[in-house]
């Protein structure tokens, strides 16, 4: 079958991904600017916070809407904590003070009042809270503190609750969706009565997020433990999942931790068993944030834009009319509604762009600019032919199809897409994960290469920051289903019983 | 037919509504004991911010569900933008800032530091912002300043935007959920090309909160305008929905206020019409908050607990086994789930609690405690005859039925409950609102009966400042439905065109 329709050669790109910088010559800046140009998100007036616009927005509802339902399927409520954190009580738990109460933002004062000097509002003096107060980085603290009440006996247990939040943590150098001041997030806060179940639950936790990012963001990740010196500040066990970049750099995608009795045991929450014997509750925490956006862009997009998988593309189809003039485009907008109706009746988001304000070119550079997976395009030949083209955003190929059946060619399209975004991102990980067995060349494949490297490591701090301070790469986990492999540290050439996972990260 | 089951004498109430004060001898405490006995909010360890409990989340979470799809329906998206607000950001809009820059919270400190003193962590000097932060206590001068980047042409126009979010306003004097430090809601923010289209907005999202209060919080409202001191600051009309409450106050449920040019000039948000002409668009933005869950517990419940409308319900139906050792619990739990899986395929969200750790007595009185719309029991006697006990929460009427079609009885009922509660707010409100034409009559009735009063009024500042001086009762509002009728103000005697509404108020 052939093109059946005449695309404008003359379009305006000037919003699109004219101009949008290649991968291959400046990575870091085809992200800033696809960030901004898909209308994802965009700096705001207030030093590293970002305005989530509402496209970028969008494709966040639908991982918040399919994280929680995954959440309330293993047994988690949802709840709401004080975004505040009295400075007191992030010094309850040792390590966890090191780790979060530096670079934050402190409320210290409660009035405005107007500049007698005529300056307009100035902060009133007279105000000045007795305790400062934190913007929560994290909410174990003012969450332990409340379970305190909460816990009484092995009957209040497991208390599996989850909260949806935004947390602040001042960062020096931000990135939009990578690293912001203020960023949304989940984090779950769970209490048991056994170290066993408690393990078992940042366990599952961890399969959630792997499952969904796998199965939804068609992202692959490595599933692992943290090193102690990685670890969350007050976690006994961090496990994570690692996700790899196109530019060969890893992302951390999710964390979940085993907290052991610390956050118990700081603020005294202890429950009686049924022998009616006083034990501290042991804990854990998970949380996945807006940094998932930036994962999912810098994994599958391209040099023309965004590459959305169909399970978190906010618009999955869009139909574009071509036509010349009013009549044309009734004609055509009658086929392109009973398609709409038939694709949505299978639960596919459609978007008919019947605009007249724009070009079907301006129409078919904006979705691929915005990732969105097919394309359903109508001219007047198709209505002759009873056909339609088709065009795949992630292989960017075409395909002419009969209107008949339409609903079932379009769906199984869309799960043949998620399938191929996952197994090309697959792929690339497999094509950039190497073992290496010395320093040097892991060092040289490191900035040749990139990627996640395996290597013997010697399990001590000493090493694992020396090669930090000598090639920037920071073990990103120690895997969870590797074998067990005995070799010698690549760096000090002491015994060692596994490889662990090296990069680069974000 | 007859009660087919014992109910057991004793079981413990602690944690139930034996000790709820009663609702005639002290409203105030009866509202605080029963939010928190029935698990929806409670104090935090932070001054005036709450914790929302799971089942009171799990209520928030139904409003939230349903209000972002009446938004979605009427052309809305969500978005994000930063909780942190540029302190002279809030003075650019001159009435605005009167009305919040005052009590807020203002980060001032990006850091803390080890206390050289050995006292813990300090605020560290050395980092302290050039300009204050004030934490959002409304977002329109964020997004303001956001749109004119957004909005150049007629073409982005009108910009339908809303937010989910926290906002904090420092509150001297705070009640959970009807005033609170922190508390959680939504904000619509739009722009328009014309003044015509952003007051139809305004009124569109005033019907949208009026349509979700009466048909699922089951909360009759009285849809008018606000008088000019009762305006929001920098709005040129608000709109406001008003409900009554069982102890004769009012409670403003939501609001929705056109803007005028105000945030577009003091943003400099001009837009290019069709014809090339440039000028300032036209604004709205409408909010409801947390405080709904207040107004939804106030007006409806009773002294033995919550009462909620089975539309807002997180569990619409509690079946409680009546059973004494496990082989009778086995033959019940059969039908139970047989029960739980036909009305759950009808989309009633049901629980069965086959607890063994808790009497059937206790069951009754915690789920009525939680205001669940209706019960069904099943005891070895029900098993017999093929029956259910099925209890209502709104009347406390019990009914046997035939397992056979309960779920078409149970769907009646929910029906029923809902058009019930509705109702008698509705009764209680008609019997509460009264025509007074004297201000003696006025304070009188104010003092002895409360509610809404429909009195004329001068249309002055001085009027309305005296009343509430003299009385604490405000105008609620300037009602939209209500038949123009001349007549004299009732403390000045001047003429006056339409009665307006007053009471004291939440």
């Amino acid at each position: 079958m052939e093109l059946t329709k005449p695309i404008p050669k003359k379009f305006n790109l000037d919003k699109m991904s004219k101009g949008l910088p290649k991968r291959s010559e400046d990575y870091s800046a085809w992200y800033n600017e696809l960030v901004k140009r898909a209308d994802l998100a965009e700096n705001s007036p207030v030093r590293g916070c970002m305005v989530i616009k509402p496209y970028g927005y969008s494709i966040w509802e639908k991982m918040q809407n399919q994280l929680d339902k995954m959440f309330k399927e293993t047994g988690h409520t949802n709840a709401y904590f004080p975004l505040f954190i009295p400075k007191s009580f992030l010094s309850k738990e040792a390590s966890h003070v090191e780790g979060f109460a530096k670079e934050c933002a402190v409320v210290t004062h409660y009035r405005l009042k107007n500049d007698p000097n005529g300056g307009g509002v100035i902060v009133d003096p007279e105000a000045k809270l007795e305790e400062e107060l934190i913007v929560r980085p994290t909410s174990e603290t003012v969450i332990w503190s409340t379970y305190k009440n909460w816990i009484q006996s092995y009957r209040d247990l497991p208390l599996l609750v989850n909260q949806w939040a935004n947390v602040v943590r001042w960062e020096m150098r931000t990135r939009l969706f990578l690293r912001t001041t203020e960023f949304l997030w989940q984090e779950g806060h769970t209490a048991h009565a056994t170290k066993q179940e408690a393990v078992e639950e940042a366990e599952t936790m961890l399969k959630v997020y792997a499952e969904f990012a796998e199965t939804f963001m068609a992202l692959p990740v490595l599933k692992g433990v943290k090193t102690p010196n990685e670890r969350f500040a007050g976690a006994v066990e961090t496990y994570c999942i690692e996700a790899l970049m196109q530019d060969g750099k890893a992302l951390q995608a999710g964390t979940s931790h085993f907290l052991g009795q610390n956050f118990a045991q700081a603020f005294d929450v202890k429950f009686a068993a049924k022998d009616g014997k006083l034990d501290f509750v042991w804990g854990t925490s998970w949380g996945v944030s807006t940094r998932l956006m930036g994962a999912l862009i810098m994994a599958h997009s391209d040099d023309e834009g965004l590459v959305l998988p169909p399970n978190l593309a906010p618009i999955q189809v869009v139909i574009v009319p071509i036509f010349k003039g009013e009549e044309q485009l009734t004609k055509i907008s009658e086929k392109a509604q009973a398609i709409k109706k038939s694709l949505e009746a299978k639960g596919i988001s459609v978007k008919f762009d019947n605009r007249d304000t724009q070009s079907p070119g301006w129409k078919f550079a904006e979705y691929e600019l915005k990732g969105v997976p097919l394309r359903v395009a109508i001219g007047p030949r198709d209505l002759e032919n009873g056909t339609v083209e088709i065009a795949r955003r992630d292989t960017k190929t075409k395909q002419v199809e009969k209107m008949e059946g339409i609903d079932i060619i379009v769906e199984d399209l869309l799960k043949e897409i998620q399938t191929n975004v996952y197994q090309k991102a697959l792929t690339f990980r497999e094509n950039n994960t190497t073992k290496v067995d010395s320093y040097e060349e892991f060092k040289k494949l490191l900035d040749d290469k990139g990627g996640f490297f395996l290597a013997h490591w010697d399990g001590t701090s000493e090493t694992e920051e020396k090669i930090k301070e000598e090639t920037k790469a920071t073990i990103r986990c120690i895997p969870l289903n590797l074998e067990a492999e005995a070799g010698k540290c690549m760096v000090t050439g002491k015994p060692s019983s596994q490889r662990v996972v090296f990069a680069r990260a974000y």
